[in-house]
This record gives C-alpha cells, structure tokens and sequence, in this order.
C-alpha cells in the first residue's frame, strides 16, 4: 500500500533511539511529527534517513499563540498537536516504548500496514458478525446477517492492541506486577453503536478527515489534576461522535511489542482522580445525545464541550476548564485547517529533516 | 468441572454413528437427550455407554397433547423440547455434523469444558473490554474501565463457533462455495448490551434456569413458509431479554468441527423468506422494549409473544401464527417445569438408556 502521501505517524517524544530503528523497516517511507511532550531545551534525536518535523513547546505557543494552553505540556496528550498540523487524511500514532511484535508464526507484524488496512475497510455498527471483521480475507457476514447492512460504514478509527505489558490501570499494575500480554488474538472487530470503549493512544490509527477534531487528548500533565486519561478522554468523546455521524471503530489487530511498564505508583498518582471521575463521566457519555443538526464533528465536538460543562462541572471544576479547552482546541483546528493555516505554520516546527537532505541521502 | 448433574447435552436427531463415537471422551459423562426430528417409525441408534433419553414425534405429541403444534416437525428446531424436559440448570446442544476441532497446537478442543467456563465466568455487557473476556486466565480489565463494573453479570449463553465450514447462508454459500474457515481466534467476548447478534444453534451453550423459556426455537419445517431462521429467531429474543434482565451473552471459543455444508439449493428455498423478512424483523427487535413490570423470562416472553403479534403481523401472516405458539411454548414449559410435570413426562421418552444398564456395563 502506497500510503505514504496520505499519512503522517505522530509520536510524542522519543527518549529511546533504538524505537526509530526498530521500525525503520515500516515507517520510513512515512512522514513523521514528533511532538516533544517535556523540556524544549533538551534535544531529541531523530537517525539519519527518517523524514520528520519535530515541535517542542516553544513551536506550540508561537504556533498557537493563546490557544497554545488546550496543549498539554509534560505529558504524552500533546501528540493530539501533531494531529492538527498534519496534512494528511490518515494519522499513526505510537508511543517510544511500543516496538515491532511478531505474530505466532514468528514474523515481523507490520502494525502500519494492518491499521491502514482496518481503516479502508469498512466497519459494521449496527449488528454483530459472530466472525469478526466480514471483510477480511477468509470470512464473511454470517448466517442471519441483514443484507441491508453489509456495505457497512466507513471507518474513521483503528483501535491496536499490546503484546507483553498490557494497558492496565495503576490498581492492576500493582496487583498484578508480572502479568503479561500472551495471547495473540487473530481478529479485527467492530465496537457496535452505542457501546464504550477505553481508547488506548499508543497504537492508533484514525482517519484525520472524518473525526480529527474530536481527537483531542485533553488537559493532562503539568499543571493539571489528572494524567493518563488523555486517550481515554479522547476515546469516549471520539465514540459517541462516530456513532452520531453513523463512522465506524474498529479494534484488535495490529499487536505493537509493549515493551515496558510505567511505574505504578507514579501512574497511581496521576490516575487515581480518573479513577473516581471515570464512575460519572462514562455514564456521562453513555447517556450523551447530539442533536441532528450537529452533521460536522467540529459541531458535534463544541455541543459536546456545551454538555461536558454542563453537565460534568459538578464533578469537578477541572471539568468546566476542559470544556473551554475543547473550545479552544476547535478554535485553533478551523484556523490551522483555513485555506490561511499555512502561514501560520510557515515558521512552525524547530527542526525539520527529510530524506532528500545530504544527511539522509546516503 | 463435574458437572454432570447440571447439565444436559441436546441433540436434534443423530445421523451419524461417528457422532457420538468422536464425542465420547468428553460427552460420555452427561446425560443426553435426543430428539428426533423426522420421522418416527425410524430408529435412532446409540451407541453402548452413554445415558441418553430420546423423544420423537410421537412421544412429543404423547407429552404435550394439543400444545405440541408449537414444536416443529421435520426440523432441527424441534431440538427446543429437549430444553423444556431437561431437569439440569445448564443446556449444552449440538448438531449431528459437529465434530471435535483442534486447537493450534494440535489438542483436541472440549468445547464443553470452555462452553462451562464461559457459562461460569461473568459477562461485561455495558462496557467493551478491548483485550477481551477479562475473566480469563492472563487477562484483566484494561485501564479506563470503570471499577464499578468489574464484577459483570451473570452469564447467561456461551456462543461458540465453528471451523472449517462457516456458518453461511444460501446466497453466500452459492457465491464461495470453496470457503472455510481456518482461522482460529483465541477470544471469548461479550457482546454488548443493546447489540443483536445472529445466534447459531449448531454449538450453543446457556444457563436454562435463566433464559431456557426464551430458548424457544420457533415454526419452522413441516407446514411452515420459512426454514434455517430457528436459532435466529431464538437468539434475537434471548438477547432482548437478557438485556433486558440484566444477563450477560458470550461469543467465540470454543470452536467444533463443521463437518460439511448443508445444501444450498436446499437452503436457498428454506431460508429466502426469511432473507428479506429479517430486515424487518431485526429492526422490530432493535427497537423491542420490555416494561419494568416484566421481571421473568416468562413473562418477558409473553409480552414479546404479543408485540410480534402486533408489529409483525404485517410482515406476514406467519407471525401472528408464531406468536401465538410462542404463548402456547410457554404454557407448555410452565407446565413441564411445575411440580406435576414429573407425571407428564412420566410416560416420556420412547427409548431411555443408562450407562448403568446391561447394554453399557461393560
């Protein structure tokens, strides 16, 4: 699949150069946004050959100016920058510790590849196929399927999944310190309208076209009660749109190699208001409606940001400035997007390498 | 698991000698019940050592007098009786060209065994957990998901699947006749709350104290417009009301054997009305809603019985036909399952054999 016009891969910092190498083989055809999640004076090291921008957080406010405080700083969530920059219909995005897995009969998986592959297919919401994925090769709707529904919808994201360490929350990290991720689960699915999911960020795919600006990973890190719920903020406000604008969300395949865990009790520290919110802000979401007039996810994303003030402030004040984030986030999309965005970004990332500089030429 | 003395294997008639012969190591142990479905004056064989009753046409009819017309002739769904005379808590049933698959590694699969665990394990209907069943062994609860709704709720039917022969209907099966299926997904899921799903019958596992009176296999074969839709229409009312009641459904492992496809032409004529009757009659059960006051099966049931009657009746006159037998299956259930159903079923089956006779003491 010649997709390498089509899509960027976002990665929130790179503390480990073995990462880059690893995936060379796959992602070096590919256009790569790094978004330095930390200290803008430390230096980020990007091996020859990989065309890249790179933005800290001095690119963020010059860029975004006001509207630079909807980034987090000193948190992964500021990959959701590299989202709104790109230019491209379809976004990858992978965290530093995920490596290349391999799958049962011992070959590399190329976890590109397989989210490009969930995205141009298309999804099916509406009625479970006891078979997963009905458009993969091997299998189709089953006995009982409507036909009505088997042109499916299209997708707008790919959910991958984690070898080795598995996403689990701080309270399970600590319970279950040695547990590991062995079982390589050969499907694809479709999460059926009207069901939430937890959205892991560190190996997703998303059609940047059709539900971008819903990809908002929040308020998190430095400054800021709560961390590690970037993606799941993402995922249930990302959900519910989809299922308004009748798009699809797929999970399973691609497997990425997690190669380490975090450390639970700082995870605990930046989770454990999440883990109370959570108990509100799901059903929240679960009981969430759009209004019909709401047809653009821009729309779709302020009259939630309307709802999310409204409604989850009583949770805590944290809400409300989330909601106005949301708005400004949206704000600072439309102008970056505007047929005007390039000059904003004209002077935008610090560093800049592609593969036809003399470095990376050989 | 001894489980024997709660669970019945159900079997819609035995064609093949090497049926049971292949199950023997592992449905040796349980008791069976066997019912017939064609015609009567033919003789089910059995081989030596298992502990079986069997019912045919006319101990069904001996049984339930008038309200027999509500179990279907010359057809698999006539399997359903079984499920009103069995005493166990837990229904195991299977077709006659199931036979035992084998895992990745080569290991022969005792689908009853996982059928068992699932049953076992809770379901987590109201939220999606991307690595899967969390309740199995190297798994858990991913972060993000809400710790008030760890404990799930109980499982109410274990959906397993099928290698080699996929589940198709007609028109996909004249369309890839050469297809199998060899892919082996080592998942069990949930499928959400809200979400229908096309429920086979041919490897069917459920909790009968908990939804065996909405296991109710319809109108089908003998006399009846419509074939093949017996375990849809089974599987669409069981979710209605396991969703309703707050019970969970499971999908995927175990897989059986599907030793050969059925007929297509054969199929075709059975299953076309049922083809463009189910996009009306799913949509009826997406949007079917039970009152509060419902809070059995039975009832449930009934109360189904009459919004088929009321929505469906315009789809076809056969509805308001099912529907009335539908309200007569549950009549005949409560009557069976009171305490004077011993003496109904006293004189039941034509053939019983125990693994304590003469014929099975060797």
């Amino acid at each position: 699949m010649a997709l390498k016009d089509e899509l960027d891969i976002v990665i929130p910092t790179i503390r480990n150069l073995d990462f880059l190498e690893m995936w060379r083989p796959f992602f070096q055809p590919y256009h790569l946004i790094i978004v330095q999640d930390g200290d803008p004076s430390k230096t980020i090291k990007v091996p020859e050959g990989f065309d890249y921008e790179l933005y800290n957080r001095n690119d963020i406010n010059r860029v975004l100016g006001a509207k630079a405080s909807c980034i987090s700083f000193k948190d992964s969530a500021c990959r959701c920058f590299g989202f709104m920059v790109s230019k491209k219909k379809y976004i990858y995005t992978i965290d530093d510790d995920c490596f290349v897995a391999k799958d049962p009969s011992g070959k590399d998986i190329n976890a590109l590849e397989q989210h490009i592959k969930n995205l141009l297919s298309p999804s099916t919401p509406y009625f479970f196929n006891t078979l997963y994925d009905p458009y993969r090769e091997g299998t189709d709707f089953v006995r009982g399927y409507p036909f009505s529904l088997r042109e499916g919808v299209t997708t707008a994201i790919s959910h991958g999944l984690w070898l080795n360490i598995p996403d689990y929350d701080a309270p399970t990290q600590l319970v279950k310190p040695a547990e590991r991720n062995t079982r390589y689960v050969d499907a694809v699915m479709t999460i059926p309208k009207g069901t939430l999911f937890p959205m892991c960020g560190m190996n997703l795919g998303f059609n940047r076209e059709l539900i971008g600006p819903a990809m908002y990973f929040g308020l998190m890190g430095d400054g800021q009660p709560i961390g590690r719920y970037d993606d799941m903020w993402a995922g249930w406000c990302a959900k519910v749109i989809c299922d308004h604008l009748g798009y699809g969300v797929k999970t399973g395949l691609p497997y990425i190699w997690h190669s380490k865990a975090s450390n639970p009790f700082v995870n605990l520290k930046k989770e454990y208001k999440g883990i109370f919110w959570q108990e509100e802000i799901i059903p929240f979401f679960q009981k969430v409606s759009l209004p019909k007039e709401c047809t653009t996810v821009e729309h779709c994303y302020i009259e939630l940001a309307k709802q999310v003030k409204d409604k989850l402030n009583g949770v805590d004040p944290y809400f409300a400035k989330l909601a106005d984030a949301m708005v400004q986030w949206i704000d600072a999309w439309s102008d970056i997007n505007s047929p005007e965005g390039a000059k904003i970004l004209a002077n935008g990332p610090s560093k800049v390498s592609s593969r036809s500089s003399p470095a990376a030429s050989k």
